[in-house]
């Protein structure tokens, strides 16, 4: 980390944590809180990037042979109701609308809610019921089957302490809601659309990450089985990057979503539900940025390289920006990663320092400046983002070369993240190892602690109270090398699987 | 029209064009009715179709200078109140949120509202307010002018009666909010954005538009000026396909969105606001589908062509999904519009005539059928969706010309609602003929009267009446050619201009 006299965002990292994420995304322009409790806005750079994601995410999801549709905001109350476990999980938290109009307060002075609803409506926490709802109409055969849907759209969890794209009362998502004729296809797609999403965080967000199974207390409401990733965090605090849910029969028995089988028998059906949101913008942020502001790895970014022109008079103006805009229109006649490469050129009348660090805080990956003295050597000063690194590069070789700059700049952030993550994960067999682990030892840090711990442990029950004690988590039960049994590190009873324990966002 | 035996949907325009609506959207699986009163389920051909929209759109927002950003899905109440003309304008049709929890009713028996909010929060029916205090704040000095935002978003707007796509409780639309710092600019952006709309509508959507401005009964609420496409359903009356506002400086004094200017003056700025929203996609219905379902456009169709396999038996079935693979892998290496061709293959197990049916009532623009028999003279059976016509052609002939064939189908689509536009507009010049042409002649088409009257009028006082009374409205006041002045068709008094009248949804 820099020093914090050399550093963009003040507080650093290693200062305070919290307050530096917080200072990335102000700098970053990526988004702000709104006057409306817990409601952010997401200004268009960090929509930009959102919709690269969605973009990449999108394109997925089809080449699995998922269609998008869309499906009311709204949700009877009653729906709510019909799934047990589910309504338990959502009813603490939910927008309510009771009334359809406003009108006049009787003493003249501003309004009143007005025309009450017989029923009241639930804004959307998530959709399995207004969606299961459609499904029960539409399949009615095995004919119908699988139905494989996706929707786009906002939500809202009334969440008491928010934090930008981390935790919001409203944020954007895609869920996912499929039904099946059989438990083995429903339980394949649960497993699938995992691997998508970690496809996707691994090479498109440069974010490595753990896939594993939530034990039974982290699970969805109403699901049978919730497999999720796990991404670490720079302060070592593990973050739920998406989630998949296979639901077994609940909600098709709950909402009579069931089919005439090839025998002519009727069975209830099998669904699924799985889904990534804004929150994956808030994991980019704490898996890339560093002391100077956001880094973004190329693949997502919406723009690829800034040109800087650097000129002292409208003579040498005119010469730097004819060369400038000639560089941008040749560079972007190349195509990275499956579209245009997109060039920004910022010609704004600043200071030439101000903007260079307006671009390194806003983490473009490339950043180009060019002034008289490049031109007449046919070079460029090239400088980047996730290295720092910056060097005189002639012309062609920057035309040459740019796509095979942003593929290694797209693996390091991968290689950096995986290797922050190496070293702060350990295996622990016993609780006392386990306790140091998760005890911050330095006090002007106390948000740095060790980071993921891989222990056996024989029920979630037994450990809960040492967690709640240590404020740590059980992330998942990793799905990969997790064959061989072995003993609780807290009881020493035999166990069957390990865990990830971390603390968590 | 088809004779009502000969025609796929029942009834056909003709017999009762507001049922042939709702048909046409069934049988296209566009759409339907959600168990939430107003809401409706966009499906998968009909969101591709509204997706479809939103790229080209989109593409032209940005090419003219605006980004993509998002605000609240909430609006507190007291936000509202600020706009005078705003609130009554909204007041009436709100979703009102007054609680963010359920508890369980006392006796056990199913949930009630909890946790009353100190304010209630509306969900947003338009987002003028709430965009509006965030600019105030982002607005500070004219080096921060302009903005230009756009955001895609659902709202709600409680309609009493609803239907499908083209009056529903929540929609899906986009809407710009624009800050300037002067009225000019501000004017011409308000202007720009209703020749990107009517652009939209004519080349991508085969639409013709008239581009107008409203009288000042029919601005929106807070607008200085209200500026519209309107376009003419196949049952002559006007659907507003688009809007944008010149707002004047009404929001920025009831928000303060003021600005220090090049002087060092504090002066307020000038904003505007435009939208289009899903209703688009009921306007694309009513001008294209016929008796036999769905008809859309190249440009804007999810898929372009439909390949449909005929074999007997296994050995053909080989023989021919080869040959119509190697088809699609051709096709789709092509481009049409901006996007590589969309090629669909039915490998279903149904009948021929119920799978060709299906695609013909989706409104796929061509249908390519190839048998055993065609792959020995290597040609296809092509239909065009547009006009009917059908013929063998050589697979060569198809390859090469396919976008040609494409292109010639927008344009005819185009020509043909311009020719029915054109056969059903009037100039009318006293009441008795306007009367007329407004009174439906056919006792078993209530439905069918005349069209779009071109009248010049003196006031929109003076000419409401008589318009309530035969349920016409003033749709605009053309932009073009309207500079001539004339006499007021009901009162004889002299008028500076000539309005569209029509029956309007």
């Amino acid at each position: 980390m820099n020093k914090k006299s050399k550093s963009a965002i003040s507080p650093t990292r290693a200062e305070d944590y919290p307050e530096w994420y917080q200072q990335v995304i102000k700098n970053a322009d990526l988004a702000e809180n709104s006057p409306v409790r817990g409601c952010m806005v997401i200004k268009p750079w960090g929509y930009a990037l959102w919709e690269n994601m969605q973009r990449s995410l999108d394109k997925m999801f089809k080449d699995t042979g998922h269609q998008n549709a869309y499906f009311p905001l709204f949700i009877p109350m009653s729906f709510l109701e019909k799934e047990a476990e589910h309504v338990e999980g959502f009813a603490k938290e939910c927008a309510v609308v009771t009334h359809h109009r406003l009108e006049p307060n009787p003493d003249g002075q501003g309004l009143r809610p007005a025309g009450p609803l017989e029923e009241p409506l639930i804004v959307r926490p998530t959709s399995e019921t207004i969606i299961g709802a459609m499904y029960a109409k539409w399949v009615q055969s095995y004919r119908d089957l699988p139905i494989k849907i996706n929707q786009w759209a906002n939500v809202v969890r009334w969440e008491m302490r928010t934090r930008l794209f981390l935790r919001t009362a409203e944020f954007l998502w895609q869920e996912g809601h499929t039904v099946h004729a059989t438990e083995q296809e429903a339980l394949d797609e649960t497993y699938q659309m995992l691997d998508v999403y970690a496809d996707f965080a691994e090479n498109f967000m440069a974010m490595p990450v753990i896939k594993g199974e939530k034990t039974p207390g982290e699970r969805f409401p109403g699901a049978d089985m919730t497999v999720s990733i796990e991404a670490m965090m720079q302060d070592r605090k593990a973050l739920q990057a998406g989630t998949s849910h296979f639901l077994g029969q609940n909600f098709a028995k709950a909402q009579d979503i069931s089919f005439q089988d090839q025998n002519g028998q009727i069975a209830h059906a099998w669904t699924t539900s799985w889904g990534v949101s804004t929150r994956l913008v808030g994991a980019l942020i704490m898996t890339h940025a560093d002391d100077d502001g956001m880094v973004i790895p190329p693949k997502i970014a919406p723009s690829h390289a800034v040109i800087l022109p650097i000129y002292r008079d409208d003579a040498q103006r005119a010469q730097v920006l004819e060369y400038c805009n000639r560089l941008k229109a040749d560079l972007e006649s190349q195509a990275y990663a499956g579209r245009a490469l997109e060039i920004e050129l910022d010609d704004r009348d600043l200071r030439g320092g101000e903007k260079k660090w307006h671009h390194v805080k806003r983490g473009v990956p490339l950043r180009i400046e060019v002034g008289p003295k490049d031109i007449a050597n046919d070079a460029v000063f090239l400088a980047r983002r996730d290295t720092g690194t910056q060097a005189s590069t002639p012309r062609a070789e920057l035309l040459a070369n740019i796509t095979q700059t942003l593929d290694a700049m797209q693996v390091n952030l991968f290689e950096r993240a995986q290797q922050m993550r190496t070293e702060h994960s350990v295996e622990i067999s016993n609780a006392s190892d386990f306790r140091d682990y998760f005890t911050p030892q330095n006090a002007d840090s106390p948000e740095i602690h060790g980071g993921f711990a891989s222990c056996y442990f024989s029920s979630e029950e037994e450990v809960q109270p040492l967690l709640n004690e240590l404020k740590v988590t059980i992330r998942c039960v990793p799905l990969a090398d997790n064959d061989e049994p072995g003993t609780c590190f807290l009881t020493g009873k035999p166990a069957a699987k390990r865990a990830v324990f971390a603390k968590a966002y």
